[in-house]
């Protein structure tokens, strides 16, 4: 290394833990505006975090640091993960410098202006009076998308924003693939009956008793409460500062005990991806999350993978039944099988189950994808979102505030966001095959409770890894295997055929 | 006005709103640490508070709010709301800007080492162990006055850190008086048998029901949920984010209801005065409290003035006994006369009783004095703290635990705040005989549980005047008169002397 090459190793990274510093604080304002603000601090928060994000967007803009990572970019001395730290915060400036001020203060306006006109439209179920703002931020966002990246299309700029690295090609031959895989078969499923819900399920547990237990649970998967705490809020969430200060959020239904827990257990996998970043480099880029797909999957695995499945059951009914009387001697077999129930009504993307939830996903990743190629108007997306809710999942929205006008998404501009889910759950399906294969002794430890295998498994493997690759090659270093949806499709295949009662080997390989 | 006045002003209001806006935002990081953090994330928290007040500085010393701030002081055509934005950003600006920067950093070093120094010294009893750091501290500190004014005592430049305006002369003049008054009186009540505490003022009640009943009575007092929060705190305290966002903190002993409600209604005093700041202006200097002595005194009015007062537990004690039946049918005077009481024993100064309270305030005010004017060395403070403790409290320390290594304030380097605490003192009881004459009802509506006159008096004459005035044409203008100990030692004296069966003719006056 040069000499001066230290001298501007240290610059950058006092200027990167300044960066992750203000975003911080903007993740401790944002948590307390959910958790704890009190209702009239609003407009007075809005200033305060304006105020932080502007100074972030300015200093991350600053013409020294863009010299900086130019000059250390060029460097071929650097250790890796110092060139991951220059190559993210590169992306990151770049993004940030090339749309116009102009254009950032207009997005920023119509952001705000939009979402309660979205929340009023939603209310009247009426599309046309959000159409005209959702047209101009579709507009916006294009512009947005061509000033980053104006060789690229423009929607997989805008999904970079959330998956760096993602292509439309592969976004296309993954999606199209679980399309074809999933249609027939959930239309398979719908002629036959389901698994009945046990009583159990429905039993009154007051919400400080399912707090409680919440609580102890997310013990029980590793959570550390030394750098992290359990809230309550409106939708649940994990938030907070990073690695050291991590908080997750639930709300809890009186008659529903797993509706709250389950959450609980998503978003403790959000959460030990954040406690299990690298804490020598908690201040750097390098140790975030890989990407928001990346997030997803952690929080799918821990849900889908261990929360939802039969051999956690065998330690978990149990565990429940010295807590609450009322799940003592439950049949095991009837509770598993009923977390594999399907709603074949159900319309809205963030009730939906496990097997349903691509489905919601790939419909708006199409939409969204032709509305950027110019191929779909925005004033005919009712009727487009409605055509595909009856093929893919044979259900007709009782009108557009069920349909078309239920996510909160578009509203706030985020689009080429919805992919990230769907790419989750591949992800989540492909690294928990992954980890069996490492670790064969996880099913038989996850029936003890003992989740101490997986977990840092995965903190090895993928939480500590941060953004150290890029996404493809994290892919293949964790799992051996680019990302792909087989592993999704097997995993629901199975475990819908036995809540169903079809026999694998009777379903036809798409 | 000229023609680019309003420009100017315009761009004032924006830079001193970011400034503000940074200063909550450092509100609610403060609250959060004491409050809700989990334990781990101290250093993490450490470093975005530091980051943040860097941009603060930063954004304050920038050279063109200081030619802003110079152009409109030299105007004469502002308005005097304006014209005290601009008296007040400029004190603020000098402040920061004369204190070279190796100064400031040195001094953020110095005070972060002294803490767990300091922290302990004091659990041994040491006062070796902090004076080197302490010896540091004080140097420092006079290095500081000095940058920011060579020409003015070091001490009271100190002091215009917390009381801009206030002197060393008038503190003299005050604290001599005080001094004169209460060390005799004091003596006098040693002799004497005082109230006994009645057996209800011990009975148990769990801490969930003290922290319900406060939060009721924070209601009775006006305090706006809308607006703020009670949460629990080792050290009860007023903060958050000002006008539209002020959380109070408190604590509780199970057998000790009376010290957490009394906590509560000290600190819903400060919040009274945060939430009646002006909104037009609550993110500009010319609202925020005039100074910590004004604070203080609205704190004390409530707390000295209504809680403890005959009057307003006229109210009280029925309202309690509705809540908790062991208060029901209890001798009000008994309970009026044991708030009176005085641990003639007493060490601690936050232990201390509203009557001796001012002389622990003097004690350390003289040290302060004498230790910056160079007549006291660091190494003779407990020898000369013992000495005064004995000459005016008649008590000796058991050691320097419980004597000169006490109190927190010097190893954050907070020379010149201890004043504050008393001249809130002085200034409660000269606005509250001020409010009475102007609102002869405030008595009989405190005895009915009816806070509103009094507290729409404060708001209309100190909360939302903020610092549109300077210390003394305030209370000039609050109290008739400029501030002084006289009405202190009325109310003390009258109050104990009740309390301790003397007759208050037998008194000689001072």
């Amino acid at each position: 290394m040069r000499a001066d090459g230290q001298g501007h190793l240290n610059e950058l990274r006092r200027r990167l833990a300044e960066l992750a510093s203000l975003e911080e604080v903007l993740g401790i304002l944002g948590w307390d505006q959910e958790v704890m603000m009190p209702p009239g601090a609003g407009l007075a928060r809005g200033r305060q975090v304006a105020t932080v994000a502007l100074l972030h967007h300015q200093r991350l803009c600053d013409p020294g640091l863009g010299r900086l990572l130019e000059e250390l970019a060029a460097r071929d001395d650097l250790d890796p993960i110092d060139a991951a730290n220059v190559r993210e915060a590169l992306r990151e400036q770049r993004r940030a410098l090339r749309v116009p001020p102009a254009l950032v203060e207009r997005w920023s306006e119509v952001t705000v202006a939009a979402h309660p006109i979205w929340v009023g439209a939603r209310e009247r179920a009426d599309f046309a009076g959000f159409a005209p703002i959702l047209g101009e931020l579709v507009d916006l966002a294009r512009r947005k998308a061509e000033a980053i990246d104006p060789d690229r299309p423009t929607y997989e700029v805008l999904i970079e924003e959330f998956e760096p690295g993602m292509t439309m090609a592969a976004l296309d031959r993954h999606f199209g693939a679980l399309r074809a895989a999933l249609t027939p078969f959930i239309a398979e499923l719908r002629g036959r009956e389901g698994p009945p819900l046990p009583a159990v399920m429905r039993a009154r547990v007051p919400a400080a008793t399912q707090e409680a237990i919440g609580r102890e649970l997310m013990g029980v998967l590793g959570f550390d409460f030394e750098r992290g705490r359990l809230d309550r809020a409106v939708h649940p969430f994990c938030g907070g500062a990073g690695v050291h200060d991590v908080r997750v959020t639930s709300r809890y239904a009186e008659d529903d005990l797993l509706s709250g827990l389950l959450a609980i257990i998503h978003e403790t996998g959000h959460a030990l991806y954040e406690q299990g970043r690298d804490p020598a480099r908690a201040d750097q880029p390098v140790s975030r999350a890989r990407s928001m797909g990346w997030h997803e999957s952690q929080s799918l695995l821990w849900e889908n993978h261990v929360g939802r499945s039969a051999e956690f059951w065998r330690f978990l009914l149990p565990w429940l039944g010295e807590r609450l009387p009322v799940y003592k001697g439950a049949a095991l077999e009837a509770i598993t099988r009923a977390l594999a129930r399907v709603d074949f009504q159900n319309e809205i993307r963030v009730e939906a189950d496990e097997l349903t939830y691509p489905l919601h996903v790939i419909l708006r990743y199409e939409l969204e994808r032709d509305l950027f190629a110019g191929e779909l108007a925005v004033a005919d997306l009712p009727a487009a979102w409605n055509e595909k809710m009856r093929d893919y999942l044979g259900v007709d929205p009782a009108d557009d505030r069920r349909g078309v006008l239920q996510d909160i998404h578009w509203a706030g501009g985020a689009f080429g966001y919805f992919p990230s889910y769907t790419l989750g759950a591949m992800l989540a399906a492909q690294i928990f095959q992954a980890a069996q294969r490492a670790e064969p002794a996880i099913p038989s430890e996850l029936a003890a409770g003992e989740t101490a295998g997986l977990r840092t498994w995965l903190r090895d493997q993928v939480h500590v890894q941060g953004s150290r690759l890029q996404s493809d090659a994290l892919a293949r270093a964790v799992t051996g295997a680019p990302l792909g949806p087989d592993a999704l499709i097997e995993h629901l295949r199975g475990k819908f055929s036995a809540a169903y009662g079809i026999a694998r080997s009777a379903l036809a390989t798409p």
